[in-house]
Parts: structure tokens; C-alpha cells; sequence
């Protein structure tokens, strides 16, 4: 990145002549005066406007034509150590971040004009100055990857580090993380954090800090709110409920999807309501019962990769499913299509893999109700073949409840009797 | 099939005591008085019901324990005749319906008691009689499958059967299928019978006939209407848009997916609204575009099945698609995460897969939104190592036209453009 990146043309022109670069603090005076911090802005982006955090964590594109005056302008060190002295209010409850990359923590980086995609505290406090009027937050980076690089391997360094906060004087703990694999890590952390005494949010934005339009403040003003307020525990994830800044939604960690590729809206509570909601900075809860079956803290931070999830279709070749019993696979769950179903030409390979001991889950890739497999024969036949309906657990879930299970047991019953199990909320009634 | 399918302790007894079967034409008395006819019923059903269809092609459960009297009553014949009668009226148009079995199709088997699981014109027009009075049907059994043994084998005899009726007199065609897959049975026709002339709609019930709920009959009522009035053409779903009998949604057939596994309103349009609604009866126009982009018909109905669709997921193993591609595969639809991501993990396959000249397909597993490779690194790779971006094509219509496209051409290059060339509305706008 360097002091100009992503300005082209006028708008370079502009900060050139004006001596002013990414990252510095500037007073812009146009209809009215702006404080702020000038961002970089994406590859792409027309050569008109300078974008503009301003104090308050937003960012706003201000066009260059509109601008009477810029000048430099130093008050950021100032604020900075205001934050600081914030953030050591003994007053306030404390809060633990947790930083794994994702676009949350991936643009915070306008200072430096470095690549550093990551949040640490001062970052954090300076960017959204309203977190340290609500909370002591202290920041640890875990490792920086956007969410379609996390592994399985990441999920078990996330889940180690909060272990060893359980009796922390920490309010709750918060983690942010790329919103793709999002619900594949809090599902993992739900499970194999059973019980864990405070609550555990993951955050992300859809858009992000350097756009007009991020919703990084608002998710992470939600999230610690959250944390302080919900008097519950549980791994919950934190995002927009729409594209409005008025509704944050906390989705049961279990029960959630990203259902829509750039809304902030994103994510959504399939077949209910979100557990709580934040509407206009109150919070609401819709949750009945408790996030946990169990009572006390019993961790259980292992997990086996040989899991694979079959979607069927029309066409699908039994040839692959073969593939991967061949391949010494311990679960397959499968996505199949309605009320769990999958083709009879699949029946052969099922066969197989049952009588060799595989554990066969059915989930359906309609996401939403129920599997239901004693209405059709061919539902009946497949119950037959072994395979083990798994009611209305996400397949994507289901997946990594089956890594986990079969991480901590190699036996087939009590295989069989954890997915059934509700551990987590990840049934829904 | 018995002539007591179903029933079971008390409601066996009533029946027997009656002399009545499953299928016998009934006048029940109880609160009022009751025409219909006996319906089986499942397997685990209560012993405290028995189910009448009534002439509106409406199931009710009656409580033994109200019923005053029970005789048998031999209007259906008569019924049968009259509707025949309306079958051949000159005034009313033509509609050709095709069946291939499903719920919908499945249990109308009430009166012989054994398993016929097709559509038969009487059949169809004793149960659903308001039909009669709006169209001519004329019906014809393709094969009785349950959707998910519908193969692309299946496909093709659909599309080939449809291929001879482009210049026949019938206003629309209708095919009964099984609502597991519908929306790939859909996908296939609309790229394989470009331009086809008159309307076709898939169309499903997911509550079979012998249930009180079903919606077969009103689905059927509205894909007739909508044949006659909607003046257009193009593949479309018929289904009710929720749980109420009020609306009927049509969906486009490539924009399509079944979202529930047992909601009446299971299927939704992605992204948009409906492309018609039928509300109290009465046709509403959403869709603003032709479905067809090129005028003529220009069939094409070819297959290869050699395309995956590949669900990308923390700890999907690179082995996996390794094998795909040593397995000839001609394409791969990937479901990557967000904006269209997949692990770092996967570069190197991938990167093979690309130089022996595989087609790769990026669509997004968030179902909603467009893919969008150029926001991330990781996008910007995955586009250098020739994955294709799919704009917002769902995953499985993807799957289905690379079947289609890679059956009609071997060469890359065409395989490329076809993907990205709109045929059938498969992109939203």
C-alpha cells in the first residue's frame, strides 16, 4: 500500500497538490468542516472523491470539486491517548478481542500506509472511539487470514486460547473474523467449548472500515454491548440484521448462515428469529432456552478431518462417494435433496460404507425444516442402509459437528449418539 | 396397496363394520352432510380419523366418533362422464400435461387401491374438477420416478418429448414431478429448449393428495391459469408461495430453488420476487424481461455428465478434487464461500485443472448475491489460476447448464463464453 493507494487522476492530483496523504489527519472545509483521517480507497474507484473517516468511525466520500480548503491537521496522537486512558477505567466491565484477519481487520491499516491486517487496541479504541466509553477492551492478535484460508487448525488455536480464560475476570470475549467461514468457526467453538461461563461473539463486516458504508463500528459497538448486557452465555455471531444501522442481530452460533454474498445483512438464524436483537442500542431477546445442555465448563478441543460433505444432485456419480470411503473418511454427512433423500443408483456405495462402519448423517441442502425420512420408501430405505437423519441441523454444521465428534471418539454408537445429542442449540425446535 | 391402506385400530374397525374401502365414493353424516371419497392414509397414522376427498379436490379428516352415518354412494362415475364431457369442449384451450411421478402424482391411486403412482386424465380431472372447466387436458405418462431418482437420462426424455409438441395447438404444457428436484429438471429445459414457443411449468405438491393439506390441486388449478393467461413462454415452477392458499408463485425455472423441506411454500425465486403471481385468482406480472434471449426455437438437448459441483469448506481435503479432475471431468462448478472464495489450499489443483483445460465454475454457497472475484487477493488468484466467476447463477443451475454447455462442445473456450452468455434468465439483474 502505498501514501496515495487507490487514488488516480484528479483526486491524486488533488491530494498531491495539497500535500496530504492516506493516512494523514486533515480539516476539509466544503458545506460544512470535516475532521478526519484521509483512507486509501480500492483499485477501482473513480477519481472524484477523498474518502474521509471521521471521529465518530464512519467514512464518508467528500467530492474534491465541492472542497474549498484541506490542510493537516495533528490531533490524532491527542485522542489516542485519551482512548488509552479510557480503556483503563476500572469502572467499566472488560472485554477480550480476539483477531483473526477478515475485512474487519483488514483496512484498519490507514495510518501506515503498511499492510498490517490487524486490530490491535489502539487501532481499535482510535477508529471506534464509542468502544471505550462502554468497555476495557484488550486485543491480542491470534494470526491474520481471511476466512477462507482458516483451517480446521485455526479453529483448535481459537478454541485453546479462550480455554485458558475461564475463570478470567473478563466480561465476555470477542473475535474477529472473516464473515466466509464464519459459522463453521463459532459452530466448532460451540461445541468444543461446551459450557464455556461467558459469551463468546464473532464479528465481521460485510464492508469494509475504509468504505462509507462498513459496518465494522456499528458490529463491534453491538458486540460488546452484547457481551455486557445479554446476561447469558453461548458462541453467538454479531453482524447487521439489514441493511439498516438501527437492528444488530445475535445469531445462535449453531443455528447460522451466510446467506447472501455482499449484504450487510448477511447472516441470518435459519427457521427462527435471531436469539437477540439490538435495536436502536436495546437489547432484545427472542432466545428461550439455554445455549448449552450442560451446566459446568468441559472443554473438548479435538477434531478429525476425515469428515465429507456429499451434496447429491441429479448426476451425481456414486463413483465419488466410493472416492472418499476409499479414502479412509471416518463420517459423511450428507446434503441431500428435500426431506433427505439421495438417488437409489447411491444405494450400492451406502451399502458399503455402512457395513465398513462409516457413520452416514442426512442433512438437506434446502437449508431450511426438517429431514423427515419415514415418508417415502426411498426415505425408509435409507434409514435402512444406516444412514442417521440428523433432524434440522445445518448441513454445514452438521459437518463440523461430525469433525468434532469423531475427533474425540473413534466408536461408531457413541458417534452415532453425540450427532443426536444436542449440545450446542444446534437443533432447533 | 390394501383397501385399508393406512387405517389401523378404531378407523379399521369403522370402515369394516361399514363394509366401506379405501376408495369407495362415501355420503358421510355428521355435523353436515359429506360427499367424497375414502382416501388412504400413512402408515402411522391415528385410529381416530378417516379422510375424504370431497369434489373440490379438498382432503378432510373426519372424527369417527361424529360420524352419524356412513353409506356408499356411486356418484363418481357420473362425475368422471361430465368431466369428460368438459374435456372435449372446443371453446376452452388446450394443455398437454406430462407426468413423471412425485407426491404430486404418487397417491391419487385411491380407488383401484394399487400402486399407480401416475396421472391419468380421469384420474386428474375426478380429482381436481374445476380443471375441466378451464382447459382440455390431455395427460401422458413419461415414467413414475420420485424427483430424487430423476437422472439426467430423465432430462433428456422430458425435453425430447416436449421438443415434438412446438407446433401443436396446446396453449402450455404441464409437468407433474417430484419437488426434490424440480428446480434441476427445470434448468435443463430451459437451456435445452431455448426459444420453445408456448409456456411449460413444472409443477409439484408437497403434501400428497391423501393429506388434508395438500396443495396439489390448487397448484395444478393455478399452473393451468397460468398457461392460458400469462401470454408468455419460458420453464417455469408452480408452487404455493407460502402457507396459505391465497397466492400462487411462478417461479422462473433457472432462478429458482426449493428453500424448505416440507413448507408448502418451499420454492423461492432467488434475489428478486416471483415472475408471476396468481392472488385470489387473478395473474400478476413481476418478471420485466423475455425468458428467452434468442427468438426461435433452437433445441438443443445434449448431456455430458462428467461436471462437479464442489462445496468448498474448512478442511475440504485438495485430494477430493484431485480425484475429480483425474476422473475426466469436463467442468467444475465450484460452491466457494462469499464473494466467490476457496482456501489457499486449493491452488495447486486447481492450478493443474486449469492447465489440462477443465472448465471451473464460481458461484457461492451464501445462495444470494453475486460472486465478486476482484474485491480480495484471494478472488484476484483464484480468477489468475481461470476460474470463471458466474455472476449470481445458484449453484445447482450452474451444475446443470455446464452439463448442458459441455454436452453441446468440448472446446474451452466455447464451454467459457456459453457459461457466461444469458439463455435463459439464469443471471438476475
Amino acid at each position: 500500500m502505498s501514501e496515495y493507494t487507490g487514488y488516480n487522476g484528479n483526486s491524486l492530483e488533488f491530494l498531491k497538490i495539497n500535500k496530504i496523504q492516506v493516512g494523514d489527519s486533515v480539516k476539509i472545509f466544503a458545506d460544512i468542516t470535516y475532521l478526519g483521517i484521509i483512507m486509501p480507497r480500492y483499485e477501482h474507484s473513480d477519481d472524484k472523491h477523498v474518502v474521509l473517516k471521521l471521529k465518530s468511525g464512519y467514512n464518508i466520500g467528500l467530492e474534491i470539486e465541492k472542497i474549498e480548503k484541506i490542510e493537516k491537521n495533528p490531533p490524532i496522537e491527542k485522542s489516542l491517548e485519551k482512548n488509552q486512558e479510557i480503556r483503563n477505567n476500572e469502572d467499566l466491565p472488560n472485554i477480550l478481542l480476539l483477531s483473526t484477519g477478515g475485512t474487519i481487520a483488514s483496512k484498519i491499516d490507514y495510518r501506515t500506509g503498511a499492510v498490517t491486517p490487524v486490530l490491535t487496541a489502539e487501532e481499535l479504541n482510535s477508529s471506534v472511539p464509542e468502544l471505550g466509553e462502554i468497555a476495557n477492551i484488550d486485543t491480542k492478535v491470534l494470526f491474520s487470514e481471511y476466512s477462507e484460508n482458516i483451517m480446521p487448525q485455526h479453529w483448535l488455536k481459537i478454541a485453546q486460547t479462550i480455554k485458558e480464560y475461564s475463570k478470567s475476570d473478563y466480561s465476555g470475549i470477542i473475535i474477529a473474523h472473516g464473515t466466509d467461514t464464519m459459522h463453521y468457526t463459532s459452530s466448532f467453538l460451540s461445541f468444543s467449548l461446551a459450557g464455556f461461563p461467558i459469551p463468546i461473539v464473532l464479528v465481521g463486516s460485510q464492508r469494509s472500515s475504509d468504505r462509507a458504508s462498513s459496518d465494522a463500528a456499528l458490529n463491534l459497538i453491538g458486540a460488546v454491548k452484547f457481551l455486557i448486557e445479554s446476561k447469558t452465555n453461548g458462541i453467538y455471531i454479531v453482524m447487521h440484521q439489514d441493511e439498516n444501522d438501527e437492528t444488530i442481530a445475535c445469531h445462535i452460533g449453531t443455528r447460522v448462515r451466510k446467506n447472501h454474498t455482499s449484504k450487510r445483512g448477511a447472516f441470518q438464524t435459519i427457521g427462527s428469529d435471531p436469539a437477540f436483537l439490538i435495536v436502536n442500542n436495546k437489547i432484545h431477546k427472542n432466545m428461550k432456552k439455554d445455549f448449552f445442555k450442560i451446566q459446568g465448563f468441559e472443554p473438548k478441543i479435538k477434531i478429525n478431518e476425515k469428515v465429507a460433505l456429499v451434496k447429491y444432485h441429479p448426476g451425481y456419480d456414486p463413483d465419488l462417494l466410493k472416492n472418499i470411503i476409499d479414502s479412509g473418511y471416518k463420517a459423511i454427512i450428507f446434503e441431500g435433496t428435500g426431506l433427505g433423500h439421495i438417488g437409489e443408483n447411491m444405494y450400492p456405495v451406502v451399502k458399503r460404507a455402512n457395513e465398513i462402519g462409516i457413520f452416514m448423517g442426512m442433512t438437506s441442502q434446502c437449508i431450511d425444516g426438517r429431514v423427515r425420512m419415514t415418508v417415502y420408501e426411498s426415505g425408509r430405505d435409507l434409514l435402512n442402509l444406516g444412514i442417521v437423519p440428523l433432524e434440522n441441523m445445518i448441513p454445514e454444521i452438521a459437518l463440523v459437528k461430525a469433525m468434532w465428534v469423531t475427533g474425540n471418539t473413534e466408536k461408531y454408537d457413541e458417534i452415532k449418539e453425540s450427532m443426536l445429542n444436542e449440545i450446542a442449540s444446534e437443533f432447533s425446535t
